[in-house]
């Protein structure tokens, strides 16, 4: 009798549900909901404004998420409810909330709900900046232990300075607060009436270790009388590692999703993150990129070493008893997107048209054509800055090379190649600080749809590439997850490694890297190495005075 | 009673006659006509294949254009033969062709009617490019003298290279031609019945010199032992400044244009360099600019000094009694018609379409809005190399600060300045050895139809620029020098200067340098000259390890 597992995955626009066979990983069914308040950026519900940089959403669409995909998925499967095991949630990140002790947001009190700060912070709520800045700048002059951690340098994204924040403009918010929870969280306690903390969010973005805890009361304290036992008031209760049971399914969540009360729930997870085992990573040394418009690069590793530049290690942030080592591109399939809507001339549209190609398959079939070299082209990969290994938001993007020959398709590819050599960069900055990469493997929209830029990676890395199996990589691992919280004994896993040889996919396609192509990424990768650091390591800091005089132009 | 100077202008594809009443520099009438045989450079109008680079022409074309536009300007303007006073002529350069002593080009005798090697050898021929590079070494390794006048290298588009191909190739051309002559000189040789040779293409594309003559024999023999005296077989004849008389006009002559015998025509001159009095220059320390797809900087001075990387100084090459300085940027317009032929998007040609807009004026429309610096761009100029200061066709282009924000039009805005501060370089270089350059002319296309690029250039230089009064400066600086070669006594002038005063056109406006945008650029450009040095100079030889990588790539 065959056994299923639930993975939820909430992004940043909708939630989906996917119905997963425990013994083979079979997807039968999935089901996708918009979050009917999407991403509220200037307004409230009720017309309240926002300031710049805001980004919120609403809870009240994440449990709406569990009440239509659930169903929908048990209706198209036709699988009984009994025979659904395990659920598994994975959430965007840094993604908080303010809830009370009983798990009630802020905002869905009266007194609260014409406040923006009572509101869900979405990860890219980019308006406690100063906040991160202040708490980069306090903890790197105190020497703290676990700024090494994540590359130096933490995010105005993450949970303190989105909860200074709040503490600063609705202090009445921070002391109504009982929690202050990651929404990954706050779902799974909605399912199981309990709260959890996770490790994953925990560790890579409240600044937890599982050796050294919290940051300490003096440092919160000088960073604001007030913070001094914010974690206690605010972060309390165990972090649990990844692969944990949250819970069972209460009878509240049972009627909201179908499922049979006491099923078992597992303890939230990150999108990025909960990917790893959905393409079989099981062990020390492999590397999983997830390629969209931004790329994660996930990496796990039998020690933990202080690596510049990366976003962060968590001891069992990413598989329990790995050291799990995250670092990113701010910028991948957004700078082919950018290209693509600002320079691509109106001849190449309508020839694409004529031969009834999209736009994009069109432009690849032309830079395909291209030995690698042979554009003379070199570009740095920093549209938008770059997050590791120079985490510096401030450099932008060169191209060099051009000449009067210089095709669309030809900056195009180099676009493309200055992703690659991103990651190369990243890749090596590991292995130069003792953390093995030996592995490549790559989910997300880019890994399945585009066979030249995978190529051009292997290329580019001279390693062979492994696809994952599925398109709905978070979601297969958030149900990978449910079968373990489930166990063995339900038909389920008892550890995710188990869960992962089973259920994880990849495709049969490897692209693997061609020798002569190698030898001449390796000559231009050289090129952009010496460039990456001129230009990214203050030797010429052009980039930042023109940011500069840019700020001054537009004040004017 | 009126009097009226021809000037006939040789282009790349045609040539024109302009019609100037001689006191006040009225044009009355003008004609067109287009080479039939054009630029040849696949093959000879009996089939006989051509080689990779090269570009011929036809003499009988130049001798068409007088049968076919001087007759129509007389005809347009209704000036009577007997008050044109004078001829005067400019043609591209360095454009030549081997002749008999009597002036027939090789090419029209049936023995060599067949052979490339006979026929006019366009500018833009770069097939000699092997012999300038053995050349300039030579020179180099000799120490001679005359090649700091030249910024220290040779052109492959100049007379000896081109000589030494056909020497090379076609001996026989080379032991048949009684003279290797400028197109200029030919043509005024065509109308005169006397050969001449002015002081402009003998200094600026056959190492003549005032005060020096010619390079050695020893040199020429270290070359090749052949070329030992191919200074008195090839291109003997003194050589005439400009400002000077060639001769009458011959019956012949005066059948095939249907002016009057013994008119007087003056020596022959260059496109470029005929247009200096046209914008009425006529004292030291003024530049002119033409700007068009490429632009020539055309700048006079009281005194001769070295200055590294300008294409060359001669006396009496611009105006006599001065010396003339020649710089260049090899890639202007060009610039812009790459972007907009390879960059543009779609949507714009779409919004300019529906807003019945030309795309380049609703381009500039958007480009305009911005203030300096604003965009975060900066570009290096360098699509088609760098001519002056650092003469290296090496070199490629680079765009730098680019987030996904940048629009396209502050792309174009980028390399428009990135092509002033191109010009500025070649100023300050002027300057930094002790040429001033106090004023500034522009001329060309761009000077005509772009205001925005013409303030920018202002602000960039710092200095007003005054504009071309007249869209036909070549045309019109030849009819200037065709009134002196008449001579005042017959209506004309006796000098240069006294012609450019009453025949030389400016518009009214000027462009004027605003003090915050001046201020701003010196910023940009302080950025711009770091980036000059750094890829130009040595520093980061990336561009050129970029096109070796790109040969070897097309090769595979």
């Amino acid at each position: 009798m065959s056994k299923y597992s639930i993975g939820v995955d909430f992004g940043t626009l909708s939630g989906r549900a996917v119905l997963v066979n425990t013994a083979t990983g079979e997807e039968l069914a999935d089901s996708t909901y918009n979050y009917p308040h999407a991403v509220m950026d200037e307004s409230l519900p009720d017309g309240t404004k926002l300031g710049v940089d805001w980004a919120l959403q609403h809870p009240q669409d994440y449990l709406d998420v569990f009440s239509h995909t659930i169903p929908d998925i048990l209706a198209k499967s036709k699988v009984e409810p009994s025979d659904v095991i395990g659920v598994g949630i994975d959430f965007t990140a840094c993604t908080v909330l303010p809830v009370k002790s009983d798990g009630t947001p802020l905002c869905f009190l009266p007194e609260f709900s014409k406040n923006p700060n009572a509101y869900v912070k979405l990860w890219k709520h980019h308006a406690a900046q100063d906040k991160a800045n202040h708490l980069n700048q306090t903890a790197s002059e105190r020497g703290e232990t676990w700024l090494p951690r994540y590359g130096g340098k933490i995010s105005s994204e993450w949970a303190i300075p989105k909860l200074w924040q709040i503490l600063d403009e609705s202090p009445e918010i921070y002391t109504a607060m009982d929690a202050f929870v990651e929404a990954a969280d706050w779902v799974v306690w909605q399912l199981t009436g309990k709260q959890t903390r996770n490790s994953c969010t925990a560790g890579y973005k409240a600044m937890w270790s599982k050796s050294e805890g919290y940051p300490s009361k003096e440092f919160y304290k000088s960073l604001d009388p007030r913070l001094e036992n914010v974690v206690e008031e605010k972060f309390s209760g165990p972090v649990t590692p990844l692969g944990e049971k949250a819970g069972e399914l209460t009878e509240t969540a049972a009627k909201l999703t179908g499922l049979n009360p006491g099923t078992a729930v597992a303890v939230g997870n990150v999108d990025a993150h909960v990917t790893v085992p959905a393409v079989k990573i099981d062990s020390a040394g492999k590397m999983l990129a997830i390629m969209g418009t931004s790329t994660c690069h996930m990496l796990i590793s039998d020690k933990e070493v202080k690596v510049p530049g990366i976003c962060g290690v968590v001891e069992d942030g990413i598989l329990p008893g790995f050291f799990g080592y995250e670092a990113g591109q701010s910028c991948v399939g957004d700078h082919f997107a950018w290209f693509i809507d600002n320079c691509l001339p109106k001849s190449y549209y309508d020839e694409a048209e004529k031969q009834g190609m999209n736009i994009h398959k069109f432009l690849r079939s032309k830079a395909e054509k291209y030995k690698v070299g042979e554009s003379g082209l070199l570009a740095l990969d920093w549209w938008n800055g770059n997050r590791s290994v120079l985490v510096d938001v401030d450099l932008t993007g060169v191209i060099l090379g051009m000449t009067l020959q210089t095709k669309p398709e030809e900056i195009y590819r180099a676009l493309i190649e200055a992703t690659a050599f991103g990651t190369r960069k990243i890749i090596e900055t590991f292995r130069e600080n003792g953390v093995p990469v030996e592995e490549f493997y790559a989910s997300g929209g880019i890994s399945q749809k585009d066979p030249m830029t995978m190529q051009i990676y292997a290329d580019v890395i001279g390693l062979p590439i492994h696809i994952a199996g599925s398109t709905q990589g978070p979601a297969l691992g958030s149900a990978i997850f449910g079968a373990v919280a489930a166990g063995k004994e339900k038909g389920g896993y008892d550890s995710v490694m188990d869960a992962a040889k089973a259920m994880g996919k990849l495709r049969d396609e490897i692209y693997t890297p061609i020798p002569e192509n190698v030898e001449a990424y390796n000559k231009l990768y050289a090129e952009y190495s010496i460039l990456h650091d001129y230009f990214g390591r203050g030797t010429n800091d052009v980039m930042k005075r023109l940011k500069q005089i840019k700020k001054s132009a537009s004040q004017k």
